[in-house]
């Protein structure tokens, strides 16, 4: 690039004062309006936080170094980065900016950093779990809109934990996919499945996100809980987990994802139910109806929300792809 | 850790409203009154940044993943944080909030990532450079304090690029140190070596920080400079470097380290300068003054500055260890 072609005043003798203006009018070269005004809002909030803390250098090498080690004990099966987003809240912030939820419908929660691309699928009645020493369990749901009709042909992730408490991708010598699956909801809207009772787990704390709790004397722990997933088409992309009632974690979780309307019960099986499913008589048994959103729906109360919120922080802003960017007419 | 031990509020039914607010709680279980400020600072910014971008999820992921290879690139000699923290303007800024200058004094500028532990400790009038493409020149300085008297005995790193804009460690069949070099300044505050001219060269943009640089239409070129890190007990201790007048990046520094104070002219030895320090004629040279600042002198200016600048924010603080936490009295 030829230095002469630059449009830019000249960056030179920069200060505390001045070097973030300078860093955002550098960085507003580009004609993509959404990655300037992301780009903008990030050197703005960084360089505050500088200010604002009168970061050292030391802290600022320490604080370089940890997301090194996040970076590099990460692997396509650790997301030490989504863990790290998680325990700060982030995640559980941006997926409820991203999947508002009018009230008659289902939550979403964290995904955390344990799905995984190649679950097998399995047909209703079918086991998810292998691990002899899990409480075996019975899972019904009905996915339905929100004027309470099944919605078949949904795509379902469901994930958790083995009785230990681990998922399967954290044993090194993993053969393949246990603890997980992928379903597909029938006519009816129903799928069910055999599992285990879900236990409550820390988080990979052997890492550099687990050293950062421990600085903050907060556990690691989770609350017992199974996640799901929802995809069809038209249909809002819901990630959400069912949270186990009265687990002692339940108002600690180190990611922050319950929330109250997510709180199941445990029942068991009557004489009637089990022949229906083919399970012992007195085997644990979850039955739970997800209400999912249509994307419409979804799209245009992301709209509204941003709108409105921008507009509270007297930010004037129009949206690009449902995205907000400045609105400098 | 028993959850019955905890004393914080029940963390449930997090919203975009109250995440932050309980975030920090769960964060501020801690004694160290720094690191709860720092955090506190830290995840009020980072979910200000989510809420005033309406950032997507798919967004999220995408900054998650540069994340991830910005650490997984990174080595011992490939800081790829650092140039990350270069290009944002961020390395600038933490270095003048830590290193403040008075006006008689050398200003700073940044470390970049190529500063390395291991260079040849040579004597003065030694080379510092084997590259025999490179144009040689001569550097003569004196170290001084502000009232002009040389301060003897500093340690003086110095490192430059090879003729072709690489340092020695991006050469992965690299032998030993080049282009780099320790001294001491003798009792007359003096230290003289000989190098080669320094030339431009653009950051390492291989990596994700160069991806990154070229979505923000952003050339990756530092104009042509030589580094200097002085260090001496009871002396502030000074990262900056020298750059040459005119370069074509002088105003467009990728990483935003030049200061109008710090653009030197090199000019030629003469006769008398070429037979003082034995190389001929008409030899490039370069001669500088360096001026360092008391160790206490820096210090009461960074508290000074601090509190001046947190209390035009409105935030009431007071200082442990020369860093500012809320003040609670």
């Amino acid at each position: 690039m030829d230095p002469e072609d630059l449009n830019i005043p000249p960056m030179k003798d920069l200060t505390i004062d001045n070097i973030t203006e300078n860093t955002v009018v550098i960085n507003s070269q580009g004609s993509d309006q959404r990655l300037t005004y992301v780009m903008e809002r990030l050197v703005s909030h960084l360089h505050d936080f500088a200010r604002e803390t009168r970061l050292s250098t030391t802290e600022w090498m320490a604080a370089l170094n940890f997301l090194v080690k996040v970076g590099q004990i990460s692997t396509d099966v650790r997301h030490e980065f989504i863990l790290l987003s998680d325990i700060l809240g982030l995640s559980l912030l941006v997926d409820a900016i991203d999947h508002p939820k009018p009230p008659t419908s289902t939550e979403g929660s964290v995904l955390g950093p344990f799905h995984t691309h190649d679950p097998p699928v399995i047909d209703n009645g079918s086991s998810m779990s292998s691990d002899p020493e899990g409480e075996p369990c019975l899972v019904v749901c009905t996915i339905l809109d929100q004027s309470g009709k099944p919605i078949s042909d949904v795509k379902i992730d469901i994930w958790e934990t083995d009785s230990t408490g681990h998922y399967d991708v954290q044993y090194s010598d993993l053969q393949s996919p246990d603890g997980r699956c992928v379903m597909k909801s029938d006519e009816k809207g129903v799928f069910w499945f055999k599992a285990i009772v879900p236990v409550p787990y820390p988080i990979p704390h052997d890492g550099p996100v687990g050293q950062l709790l421990k600085l903050l004397k907060r556990h690691p722990w989770r609350p017992a809980h199974m996640h799901f997933m929802f995809e069809k088409k038209g249909w809002d992309h819901l990630i959400t987990a069912l949270y186990m009632r009265n687990d002692p974690y339940e108002t600690s979780d180190a990611v922050f994802g319950v929330k109250q309307s997510l709180i199941v019960d445990f029942t068991t099986a009557d004489a009637e139910t089990a022949k229906k499913y083919g399970v012992q008589e007195g085997t644990k048994l979850l039955k739970h109806d997800f209400v999912l959103v249509s994307e419409e729906e979804t799209e245009k109360l992301r709209d509204e929300n941003a709108l409105k919120a921008l507009k509270a922080l007297g930010i004037k802003v129009k949206l690009i792809d449902h995205l907000p960017v400045p609105d400098l007419d």
